[in-house]
């Protein structure tokens, strides 16, 4: 069912710092800091020859990462993204599975702009995983 | 200077559970557990049309990953392995910004028989880093 790995997120409590760590001493691609602010995040891409890493620091007063960066202040890897073919098929067969999906269930538009959904980490082995249709 | 995204390495409390989530739940294929003992583990890899995901329980009364687990009793995402040309000359230029790298800073044969090195979270987001010689 789980295709590619899209990406990892790393929550970090400093984008600058962040950017310089991965563009300059990692010496990778990354783009410039981009505001996604129905997501709650600016998010700089780091392009690796196969995936991504998507470095995250909250935006506005309800963002998602908040939380995990007050119990995590050097920042830290906040989940993974898989994709599906299919996100509403995956759903119902994870429901069926007894795994619960976060939220009210139905995918929202990631930033992607594709569908996305994430899983609960306890059902997971305490990893948050996100879906993204392919 | 880092390259692909060699695996990312979710510590797991029971790996039979782990290999029915990966292999039956979500559908990826799964090798069978591989006991590896000088690195106090025993893996599952997943194989992703892109990357790896590598399931590790502890193995032997010294293992890396006890403590870990120990902190996060349903598991969670240990680390990330990035693939370098160079190692050596990777960790020098770490060494020279001002970073810390794990151990001697001598790299040590890896669970894929390549040399590998680890970095210190505190200076990498939060983040265990593995570097691996491609």
């Amino acid at each position: 069912m789980i295709g590619r790995l899209n990406h990892v997120a790393i929550a970090v409590p400093d984008l600058k710092a962040a950017a310089a760590l991965y563009g300059g001493t990692l010496g990778a691609k990354v783009s410039a800091p981009i505001a996604q602010p129905k997501h709650g995040v600016t998010v700089i891409f780091v392009e690796l020859p196969n995936t991504k890493i998507e470095l995250l620091h909250p935006l506005g007063d309800e963002s998602p990462i908040a939380g995990f960066l007050a119990r995590n202040p050097s920042g830290g890897i906040h989940h993974v993204c898989y994709e599906v073919d299919d996100i509403l098929a995956a759903r119902d067969r994870l429901k069926a599975s007894g795994a619960r999906v976060l939220g009210d269930g139905e995918p929202k538009i990631g930033a992607h702009d594709k569908p996305v959904l994430f899983l609960h980490p306890k059902d997971f082995l305490g990893t948050l995983i996100e879906l993204e249709q392919a």
